[in-house]
């Protein structure tokens, strides 16, 4: 994989030029992309290496893939939809002005599946082509696991950052709700929509977020001595595989031999409540985000998005609001979990990356902390028995975004 | 003004068609427009009666303006910036999408002050066509004052629903924050936009939201005997007009009259903290949402927009940060407060219209209440000794939105 921050030190010391940097990645592309159908629209590649070469910001030299869901003004930007076949917005989404603000070069468009939902588009898994990506940013964590591009752009609704990063092994990172602007992307539910950020290692992806946004998101290592590690199994730990079940006590048992603090955290009955609620917001935002969409072009929608904005449609006012309730009491509930430990450690996703690409997984580890709006981030490094990524997740609380990516760049380097 | 509820009275009467009632809003628009100036589109007349005619919704018959700042897949989308001019969106935005469900016409769009910020359109107040109609949802009020249609959208990031709607005479209702979609309209700061509504008069505008989005905001108006009033001055009542101070306090004098309990409330040292870090989240969330207009036409931003943007481009994360932290709590003791009362009266604006079309006036009693998300809703009715309207406020706990609009029903009968 290609390192953002190996990239940006060798320009820093002078052995590699912006261009020259950018230049690999757009090679890589070249090479790979025909496998592994990570892109969905291609930046011009003159112009991309001259603006390369005058950029001076601190991601200059960084080719970035930007998940198909938000705009650009001069790619095309389809969403993943034939609706929007061909569709060129008329401004850059916010945080795509701003990498270009900080030097970045947009290297092009990624796949999406249908709107960030789940019906997937052409991408595979670098890992095993048979295998899915995840999704729903699904062209993003392969383009960086295929070794195409070292930073990427991503949105999680219900598990479309941390799945489809522990799908293909790479760091992503999901900041807390709203820390990070998603104006200018598609809206599927303004509740849960999540700006995220994928790269090869955490200590990459902690380095882009902090140069693409000027916050303060690339600390040091955790010290294990003040590290307060809950081991969260949540209420739904026996859906997960065995091998992923494993896979996160081993990283426990490592945090805690590393010199961590370890403590077993039950599932509040406040979060397993929220668990049930997720959909509802979901998909009673969806069917009026996507109103002109169900309005206008119902012919043209996946059967399996049809069917979720048709039963959005179903759900009352009354049982939307009811559902807001129930995630505000988790959102509380989850603050209170933090006066005992400072992140928690929980699966990822329920496995590996499943076979075949008709499906992309499912969100079952995520979509919880969607809706609360907790900080998260996908721990890469461990694998299957049959050399499939396995991800760890870590769960940080809100506004502190910089604990959870302490906490996974110190865990990636016990692991 | 044209009445939402009798046309729809007379609709359902039969003594109306919906196509007739829309053709009435046409010629209106047809006869005054060219002295008011509140529309920047206009659409196809014989394509919208032809609409109206099959349209089956509850709100068929209603002709809408629509704030220039919503997305319209028909209609030119310019945002008040010349940026957009002829700008055609892809997609509705979702309460066009939600009106056009329910059966209204779309019969325009209306003028927006630059991106709904401060920089004024050509829209005079039909009150005295030299004073401003208020902003940024100029067009929207002005059109109804006029008597051109019963009902428009506006948007809201500091007062431009209420103080327009205060200037014009007309019923303004800002629904608490994200009760109602702002997807598809044009973002300048994702914690403050919210979508709102007018009509000629509060019982009016309650049918219209309830209607548009299928919720129980159309209340029977309050029981005098159970309604608890603040008289709520806050710490700026200085700084309005005396006649807006003496509008207050009649209001409030008439409401207990007629059998209401009203309470002095003083404003808490957490409101009047938040008043002054308004300014510091927008002005950050702006440079950010806007961030390509700033990057690619900062020559065709007007010098007020500018100056606000790079105003912005100087608060670092950490001010902003802190600024959220004050909203926050602004938030909680806000709710505190509806403990003791149902509703809150306040002004709407400092005073009647300024005279001039060069400013809108200015927001300083409502961007609180943007920035807590209260439901807020201005009751026309009472006028200065130059007859021009002015308007209370009345502002309710978050999510009890039919409180607001069942003590505004009663209020107008009072007053």
């Amino acid at each position: 994989m290609q390192s953002l921050r190996t990239i940006l030190e060798a320009i820093a010391r002078g052995d590699l030029s912006p261009r020259e940097a950018v230049a690999t990645s757009l090679d890589a592309i070249d090479t790979l992309d025909g496998t592994i159908h990570a892109f969905t629209a291609r930046a011009d590649r003159e112009t991309v290496l001259q603006r390369a070469e005058q950029a001076d910001g601190p991601l200059a030299g960084i080719a970035v893939g930007v998940k198909d869901i938000f705009d650009t003004h001069d790619l095309v930007t389809a969403y993943g939809s034939p609706i929007y076949a061909g569709h060129r917005p008329a401004a850059d989404a916010a945080i795509v002005a701003m990498l270009r603000n900080a030097g970045a070069s947009i290297a092009g468009k990624t796949v999406t599946t249908e709107f960030a939902f789940f019906q997937p588009g052409p991408t595979v898994n670098p890992h095993d082509h048979a295998h899915t990506p995840g999704g729903s940013s699904s062209g993003s964590v392969a383009a960086i696991a295929a070794g195409m591009i070292p930073a990427a752009l991503g949105t999680q609704t219900g598990g479309s950052v941390i799945r489809p990063a522990a799908f293909c092994g790479v760091a992503g990172y999901k900041p807390g709700f709203r820390l990070v602007p998603t104006v200018g992307s598609k809206t599927f539910s303004w509740s849960l929509d999540t700006t995220g950020f994928f790269a090869a290692t955490v200590d990459d992806v902690a380095h882009f977020a902090a140069l693409a946004t000027g916050r303060a998101l690339d600390p040091a290592p955790a010290d294990p001595a003040k590290l307060r590690i809950g081991l969260y199994r949540t209420s739904v730990w026996n859906e997960a595989e065995k091998s992923m079940r494993s896979a996160v006590e081993h990283a426990a048992a490592a945090a805690q031999r590393a010199g961590a603090t370890v403590i077993e955290i039950e599932e509040p009955d406040e979060l397993a409540a929220a668990r049930e609620i997720h959909s509802t917001v979901q998909n009673y935002e969806a069917h009026l985000a996507l109103g002109h969409e169900l309005r206008c072009h119902a012919d043209k929608l996946s059967p399996t998005l049809l069917a979720c904005l048709e039963r959005g449609a179903l759900i009352t006012p009354d049982a939307y609001d009811s559902a807001r309730t129930t995630a505000r009491r988790a959102r509380k509930r989850t603050t209170a979990l933090f006066e005992q430990v400072d992140i928690l450690l929980t699966p990822s996703a329920p496995g590996p990356a499943p076979r075949g690409l008709d499906t992309t997984g499912v969100p079952l580890f995520n979509k919880l902390w969607t809706l609360t709006g907790n900080p998260c981030v996908n721990v890469p490094g461990l694998k299957n028995a049959e050399n499939l990524p396995l991800g760890v997740q870590i769960v940080s609380r809100f506004a502190r975004d910089h604990v959870a990516l302490a906490a996974g760049k110190w865990l990636e380097m016990v692991l």
